[in-house]
């Protein structure tokens, strides 16, 4: 057997790349790896773990698709910046998600507008507000297709006003998630959701009012998802 | 090197393994195959792509780790119902990911919980109200490391009773990461979170008051990180 050149301890028993793919990771940390450094070799490591190159190999394939390395031409394998939406990029898709989670995820983001208003309070510009009084002023074609393209960009542009890259993708990632469901609530209760208070006023409350009041009025704006929910509850009680 | 006359993209010999997963997915879904079902077989899969072996056997790795497929013994290749947050749990260390992605998330969660009072108020039940009774009782130890443990208590509960398993693991896998943002909030301004507005005050309101006085009085309760927060952002202009 060739030598262990690397401070590394080799793996004993079985479920091996479970624990080939915690022991990189365990590595990478104890030598303080930064975003960017070079990563031993396969075959180094192979060698170093005394198991076998496609057991490696696989425990690399997980880590490069939870983000956290990458190979990189001519340099080789080296630490990345994870990205932790990537991973569930591939997943959010309402046609692989069960019901239930789709439905969590809708109360989630729920959840989110509602409790957004601080964020975008402290961070409004006199251009974003421009930006909204501009979706909102195209918003009056009665057609519904238009309608919830307005509702998209209304709400879409609230996010990225709060300036949180984490908080901004996670919903631009579920968008086919929210699409999905508002067409399955459309179908069961074939009716038009029409909300009592309309973008116009939380542009207003925006511009001369407070985060309680937005955030008042965001929950007047959502209504009927909220009531949605509280019926559901109510009839398994 | 030649030159590129067409605007069309040329392919790398990398992407190999994207392709092949991406086109496992596709064909996934046309076949309409249901959780538990029986998948092809590595070797069948590889002679149907006219790829190489590793190649697929990279791509369902992948596959595995998203929590897309699982093996189950004697069974063989099945498809799973993908759990949405496995690939995050793996990455979530305050260690591996960067300052602002660390700040970002740490603002979700305060976003998050604003916006939690509805689902509370639509699901709470005596039960629920007793054991936060429990927790406010315990809560007189004016030692630190014991109020943090209430704290976490506290709103781990809150959180547990809106009955919405996604948003319960994804606060569960966020809490190594408010410990670690607390702890470098405490370091750099070496003071002690001081709030008005007490656990106490939070469930008087649960048992008697509304969901709007609950996101108020937690705003107030959390006043402390969005205090940070916007003064973090008034320094930026």
């Amino acid at each position: 057997m060739e030598h262990n050149t690397l401070d590394i301890e080799p793996i004993g028993s079985t479920t091996k790349v479970d624990q080939v793919e915690k022991r990189l990771r365990e590595y990478f940390k104890k030598k303080a790896y930064n975003v960017g450094d070079v990563l031993p070799k396969e075959q180094e490591l192979t060698i170093a773990l005394n198991v076998s190159r496609n057991v490696v190999r696989e425990a690399l394939s997980r880590l490069r698709v939870l983000g956290l390395i990458k190979t990189k031409k001519k340099t080789g394998m080296i630490l990345a910046q994870p990205d932790i939406w990537v991973g569930l990029e591939h997943i959010m898709d309402p046609k692989i998600l069960n019901h239930q989670t789709l439905k969590d995820l809708f109360e989630l983001r729920l959840v989110i507008e509602i409790g957004l208003a601080d964020l975008i309070f402290f961070k409004k510009t006199e251009k974003d507000i421009a930006e909204l009084e501009e979706i909102v002023a195209k918003d009056t074609d009665e057609q519904l297709s238009f309608k919830l393209k307005y509702e998209v960009e209304f709400h879409g542009k609230l996010y990225s006003m709060t300036g949180n890259d984490t908080i901004i993708r996670f919903q631009r990632m579920l968008l086919p998630i929210f699409e999905y469901v508002v067409d399955l609530e459309k179908k069961a209760y074939n009716s038009r959701r029409v909300s009592n208070i309309m973008h116009r006023e939380l542009l207003e409350i925006l511009k001369n009012g407070t985060p309680e009041q937005f955030r008042n009025a965001m929950r007047e704006h959502l209504k009927y998802h909220f009531d949605k929910i509280e019926n559901h509850y109510e009839s398994m009680t």
